[in-house]
């Protein structure tokens, strides 16, 4: 798997001159999008099956600071899939000297268009699979 | 009517030291939601009504710089309203000497769930009847 | 000490129609800074004086979900305080209800304009006095 | 000159089910910077001069809603620079299809540390000498 490339932009700055915290939040949810992607499993088409997938939790440890117009990877990986509940771990590094920048995880559920759990292996096998292929790695 | 009130916050900053130039746009969406709420038009109520006012356009001029825990007052007022257009404009002032910070403008169309212009005259002559009275002032 | 009100923002939703949950981290920093002028510990004024703040770490537990125009209490309180580092723990309640919608924490040290750490017992002895007097409530 | 490419993030939704409109104005911001980048002018390395360049307006016309996951180009043209200002103007197209998404401009100033105006010419002739260049294209 591909990690998520990004660069950090200028919006994304504070005036304490590094990215602001909340964004690297906003970094772990583009990654875990197109991890999925690359497992086969589009986010959005999940959604248009009528399957959400909300933040239960989320976690992050910042080692290092990242500044404007640096480049990081965005590394996510399963933790821990059952059908029910999918957690993911996140590393940020810095795209040229490797340096862990961050991490950190966060949690989901899977739910209906009306708000209740939805069990992905009866309801969706096929991203199902996907997740518990890649959880197994 | 009273203007929308918003203390700068920190996340709204920039590593130039001021407020980026991007939360502008959002502040002046609060304070136009906030105008209706005024009016005794809930934007939450259109929306449930199952009517959507997109931004058509926006505009913003920056004339001095509005930094980290600066108190400012936002005042809309409708510039144009025809029953299916909607022109609001916008002042942004420092709350404690008054100076103009910031002016702008945005327009507004009206839409169904199904994405087809709504003529609010006919649709929704209760939210109508208070853009044209407003409109009037 | 007051808690932090906040009414949740139109830009602050995304297409599951609740609010983003990068904005709940946001919504603590601004409720941390609050807590703080409440102290009477500037963060304005602790910037000025040189001494920045940063993130090592942050959480957060989603309970229950918060949709637009909805009204909000975050409560920040002190977790533990050394004189070198801070921790502060946040809960977010319904204004309406009192239900607890989230709840989280915060990690931070203190670093000078070099980026080196700073005791504030020893460099801003007036704002280990105020951390000191509410880490003890 | 590369437009800059950009994929719609899913934190950048809105309960509307589209890109929330402040999100553009980030894009424009993007889309800038790497054009100055391609022609030879780091926005990094002109800060790191002494000089910033602040938004003195900006303007946007929503034509076409962009949703979760479409893939868009951002086309800046220096529309006028004089040594002293500068305006950019952007062409938003979906990658696919080519359609017109969004039009915009933003124009902006030269200051240094200090605040005041300063003229890219005698300070920065390096500068000066690729704005002119890509401006007269």
């Amino acid at each position: 798997m591909k990690p998520y490339e990004h660069k950090a932009q200028y919006y994304e700055t504070d005036q304490m001159g590094i990215i602001h915290h909340s964004n690297y939040i906003r970094w772990f949810e583009s990654a875990r999008i197109d991890f999925m992607g690359q497992m086969g499993v589009s986010y959005k088409a999940m959604e248009e099956e009528g399957i959400i997938s909300p933040v239960l939790a989320v976690s992050c440890e910042y080692k290092s600071m990242v500044h404007f117009d640096d480049e990081v990877l965005i590394t996510p990986s399963i933790l821990e899939y059952n059908g029910i509940k999918l957690a993911i771990s996140y590393v940020i590094t810095d795209k040229k000297t490797g340096e862990v920048k961050t991490t950190g995880e966060s949690r989901h559920c899977f739910l209906n268009k009306e708000g209740r759990p939805v069990s992905l292996k009866k309801q969706a096998p096929h991203f199902h699979e996907m997740f518990l292929k890649y959880s197994q790695q």
